[in-house]
């Protein structure tokens, strides 16, 4: 038998030696594969594990079991070059042993520390049973099994040792939701890869296989939940024929322990439902949202609920009836309450109107509503107050409703970030948000514990990103912005993650898990975030691109309809200097956070510099941190940010050796396109600058190679996203 | 040595097996590949054809050859299991040598008769060389050897014998060209795949890899031109920035021999060259035409030259300020003359304010301008006079200008035949049009030597097909849209080769040789575009679609502005009968016919009962060859379609154990939507057309499921490609 074993052990890494030549080139690298590409490991790491991968117990029979049987057997069998066959009962050391103790006595028996990972934790652990070696993965559900299937072949898949596994997990956040901004005509607004996954149109009939591959990704990192449609809504999702189309979707993502989730345009009632209002308060807009509710309910059983942007950038909302946002969220939860829905109701609010610092407008409209919300309503808060600025403070609600559950709104997707080309990891900018301090209870009252549920004990916690998905090959528009999709996902499981600690399993996974590989990728990843920040919108500016589409610089345009629309209603840049003083003798938006973090806004000098010009107006000489005055200082950072992109490209051309051709050609172009583009951005703003500031370029500073009117002139009519 | 040789192709076939096996997956077969896909053959086939293949010589050096040898090595290699080394000299039995005479003396030497093969033909002959078996592909130019080495993989891929070849070819026609409406934005007019493959914002820096596979793609069935962008065209392309994009493609095309060509948008001068007018007499506009053609060619030296849509729904034209549409070919031809430049010129001509039956004004238009165009213009006609119909008499131009060299334009997206998801192969529509006789100089003037120029000795030959080409994976929208790409490239090739043929090459290349396949495969799709005709347009009946995005029946509409856009302007079916008098009692379209061809069309009892209802308005009972009364047919002919698609589903269901699993789940859901999509058809129209006439329906007709209210009800806001 062990000699049997061995022959077979040395015939199978021969023959996956030989077939990974030439007569059997593997599969072109092109992304499709994400992080779950499950290439063959090192010889001498294949032989270590293999003794811990002999056969596959699957304790149990689910839809959802299935899958994570079949996830274990493809992944060990690719990485290890050798099957994993399936057993029925353990028969021999090496076993995997997957099942919960509800649906097995076996593992009801081990007497595994199961009750305080609820119902989506799961264990693993090296464990002896039967008197074999075994490692047991256990839960209390079927998706916890799933979740800890992925768990497993990630370590396997980041080369960590198996031998003696002991890990406990369970997210600590319940609602992990993607937000597609995708509309029924497959365009997707701010996506940057291609159509929308959802091909409305073929659907329910025709269901593309990467709905499936969609699915696993998501479960891959946890996440539970997708919101299928634009939160600039479309009534039509709400019809018969697409709700057919809803229920495909949601039978296809169910056993991966993912629900649907829709928009729900406010004025629906009026658009498809035949009333002449759609005021909350009116019994038949109450009636006809409880008929609307009940018969999704009888299509989608388990629905999630609905995503609402209500009275923000025209759309409809309970003020067009002089309500407030919670009469407009609790007629929705009640409607869909007796069923266990959900109403997330988005914070980003700002009105035409409204003359008040469009920082301070959601503050103000949500805050003095904290505590009138169904239990079944979460406001959903996007990370600061602006809108997915390449930096931005933390959102001062974070904090300020203890009595709601808050969920953090994070765009995954580019729209403020060079779209698909720029390299720029968001791990590092949503850490430095989580690990903000609201001082809400003193400090320690990070945003993390805010939307984890530990600082206020919310009935409700969730974190919803923007998906950066489409249908480009490899996802995401982009092989690094796929790294964004699984931070978002380990972030919304766990918002303690290190952003390094995510970024290094993401590489060693899609990439190499050879050192001389993760530490310069990794590196290039944590540095990119600030490169990012440095040449668009340095030292605390925001809002400066162009209009409409956001690509490129547009810090000049101060001409649209609205004056919180343009680029010189935040930079407020003059002859004598540059910011928006929202400290008191500006808007006094300082004065909606705690007292401790707002004293530190509001003193320029205890103020972090990257948050400077958010909240200061200052005089161009004003003496910085580095000794140069700001005016010097602001160009020098602009140049900084090309630098590190001159820098990122230098050290991905040294990783050659160890990336695929196709994957590292493509990043290579990616990064010469966004080496341009920062020096664009560095030039178009510096030059507009100092046609204000009327300032000399600091040494070492290079000139604009054209004149401000020529950086005016560009257009891009078809950009990307913008629909 | 032979030993050694022997052991090597055992060891090769061995791995090969292995590998094929549970280690080394083949790659899913997703489309991607094409009719490209190379798998590897039978071992009994692979052990024939082996010693034919041996090694590659490769006479020469320049970009194409290197494509060709290396699409030599991979489709050899991965067909045979086997590499096929490469050799600078001769060496031993079984060599392929590829070469042309002016670049190689050893071709040059072997005397072969490529006189006649022109710049684009080849030969492939099993000839000794130096005393050595070898096969020798030739040509007189290098994208010759291109088509030569498609057409030896072609060989060895369809299963056939390559011990005696002998093959000498030429394409009969100058122009293959692809016409792509797509959009900057990368919206696909009347597209059914996806977005536009062209991504235009990250171009010119970023070479999206499958822009080469797109134009290996196009070389192996001999398409040599490509034109960029929409029809309904946008100035913007000719703006400096886009050219910069446009040469970064034709860099790509150049080694496969595909120029690009793009849509020249008659009013630019006034969008983007701020003249004010485009009057195209005006000496302004003329120079500003010639300067743009002379910065084209600054940057794309080889640009083919411009397509143009002319007045005609809406695009500007030359009849804007009161000059023929040879006035406006010519101007444009002029600019690009100089430069080898070419302008092809739509005859889709119908007008708003023009009460003609639409079916006569292109020929009206047209007609008199026979002679009167410059020598580098083309006007390109299609296939038939109204817009794609699924079926559609020829065009009356073809063979009334024999002083203008007329290109033909086919729709190979299916605008009006079911989108991606119906089955219609198309080759068999083409060939129905190609074959028709115009008796332009007495019978046997078809209209495929119309094309070929044989019939008028045209000095320029074209054929043009409208893309179905977009960012899905399987580049077409579904697995047989496929085969509508390949059959238009053979019969731009050789426009007389049968439709039959060309279906079966396909079927082989793209799923299997195995005649239990091909026999049934190939059966369906010749049944294919008739059962689309019978559920649509039975009978000569035309443009019954739903306005707008034209997907499902809407045969009911009357109420379009215009009245040409109206199916009841087409079908003119009233409680009496039904059809379009187009005979001297009615619009007389039959006169702009030869008079051979206009008696048949003109009397109801010698034309093709296909053509019926296009010519000629009936009385419900006329009496039919089947002796059934029109009503009786009419719908009997409704059903026979539906009943064809059903037999298509159980053909496919039979070739499950010849067909991958992924494309036979494919196929087999679009069927079950073209089998929903066509008893919608039927069930609509019938309940439409029984409104009107008021008939009972004949027996074992099954009466709508609903009534015709219910249809006229059904909307599809979003329903692709209408952009």
């Amino acid at each position: 038998m062990r000699l049997t074993h061995g022959l077979r052990l040395a015939l199978g890494a021969l023959l996956a030696l030989l077939c990974a030549g030439q007569l059997a080139a593997q599969p072109v690298e092109d992304g499709y594969d994400l992080w779950l590409r499950y290439r063959p490991l090192a010889s001498a790491v294949q032989t270590r594990l293999l003794p811990r991968a002999t056969e596959l117990v699957v304790a149990g029979d689910s839809p959802t079991m299935r899958i994570a049987a079949a996830e274990l057997e493809r992944g060990f069998s690719n990485m290890l070059g050798h099957p994993l066959p399936r057993a029925t009962a353990i028969g021999r050391d090496g076993a995997i042993l997957l099942g919960t103790p509800a649906g097995s006595p076996e593992i009801a028996r081990l007497g595994l520390p199961l009750a305080r990972l609820g119902p989506e934790g799961f264990l693993i652990r090296s464990m002896p049973v039967n008197g074999r070696t075994t490692t047991v993965i256990a839960a209390n559900s079927d998706v916890g099994l799933l979740y800890g299937a992925f768990r497993l072949l990630r370590e396997v898949e980041t080369g960590a040792p198996t031998e003696r596994l002991d890990i406990a997990e369970a997210p600590k956040v319940k609602l992990r939701l993607l937000n597609h901004w995708d509309n029924l005509d497959r365009t997707v607004e701010r996506g940057y890869a291609g159509f929308s996954l959802w091909d409305w149109h073929k659907l329910p009939d025709y269901l593309d296989p990467r709905y499936t591959d969609y699915a696993r990704a998501n479960a891959s990192i946890g996440i539970n939940g997708t919101v299928l449609t634009n939160v600039n809504a479309n009534a039509d999702i709400l019809t018969p024929a697409y709700l057919e189309k809803v229920k495909a979707l949601a039978a296809v993502f169910r056993p991966y322990g993912i629900r649907v989730y829709l928009t729900a345009r406010f004025s629906a009632p009026l658009e498809i439902g035949g009333l002449k209002t759609a005021d909350p308060l009116d019994p038949a807009v109450r009636a006809w949202w409880k008929a609307k509710a009940d018969e999704i309910y009888r299509v989608v059983p388990d629905f999630g609920g609905f995503l609402v942007k209500a009275n923000s950038e025209g759309q409809p909302g309970p003020q067009d009836y002089k309500r407030s946002h919670a009469d407009g969220a609790n007629m929705l939860a009640d409607a869909v309450k007796p069923h266990g829905g959900i109403v997330m109701w988005r914070a980003f609010v700002y009105a035409a109107e409204n003359v008040e610092d469009r920082a301070k407008q959601a503050y103000s409209e949500f805050k003095p509503l904290d505590g009138t919300f169904r239990d079944n309503v979460v406001v959903q808060v996007k990370n600061g107050a602006i809108d997915f600025q390449p930096r931005e403070p933390f959102h001062p609600l974070f904090g300020a409703m203890p009595k709601t559950p808050l969920m953090m709104e994070f765009q995954i997707t580019k729209e403020y970030l060079g779209f698909a080309t720029h390299l720029a990891y968001l791990g590092s900018a949503w850490e430095e948000v989580l690990k903000a301090d609201t001082y809400a209870k003193g400090k320690g009252s990070t945003v993390a514990k805010v939307i984890d549920g530990r600082l206020h004990g919310y009935r409700m916690t969730g974190m919803a990103g923007v998906a950066n998905i489409g249908t480009d090959r490899n996802w995401s528009g982009s092989h690094f912005d796929q790294a964004n999709w699984y931070a978002f996902g380990r972030l919304a499981w766990d918002p303690e993650l290190s952003s390094r600690t995510i970024a290094e399993e993401w590489a060693r996974m899609t990439f190499s898990t050879d050192p001389k590989f993760v530490r310069p990728a990794v590196g290039m990843m944590m540095a990119s975030h600030q490169a990012v920040v440095d040449y668009m919108t340095p030292l605390g500016l925001h809002h400066l691109m162009a209009t409409g589409h956001h690509y490129g610089p547009g810090p000049w345009v101060g001409d649209l309809e609205r004056p919180d629309w343009n680029p010189t209603y935040y930079h407020r840049a003059d002859a004598n200097g540059i910011g928006f003083d929202r400290t008191k003798t500006g808007s006094d938006a300082v004065a909606q956070y705690a007292p401790e973090v707002a004293r530190s806004f509001a003193d320029p000098n205890r103020i972090p510099e990257k948050d400077l010009l958010w909240f200061h107006h200052l005089p161009w000489d004003t003496k910085m941190a580095s000794g140069r005055p700001l005016w010097d200082e602001l160009v020098l950072r602009y140049g900084r940010g090309v630098g590190t992109v001159g820098e990122m490209r230098a050290t991905w051309d040294g990783l050659r050796p160890y990336v695929d051709a196709r994957r590292f050609d493509d990043v290579a172009s990616f990064l010469a396109i966004q080496h341009k583009e920062a020096a664009w951005w560095r030039d178009a703003s510096v030059a507009y600058f100092q046609s204000v500031s009327g300032r000399p370029l600091p040494e070492g500073a290079p000139p604009p190679p054209h004149d401000l009117e020529w950086y005016k002139a560009l257009q891009f009519k078809y950009a990307p996203g913008h629909h």
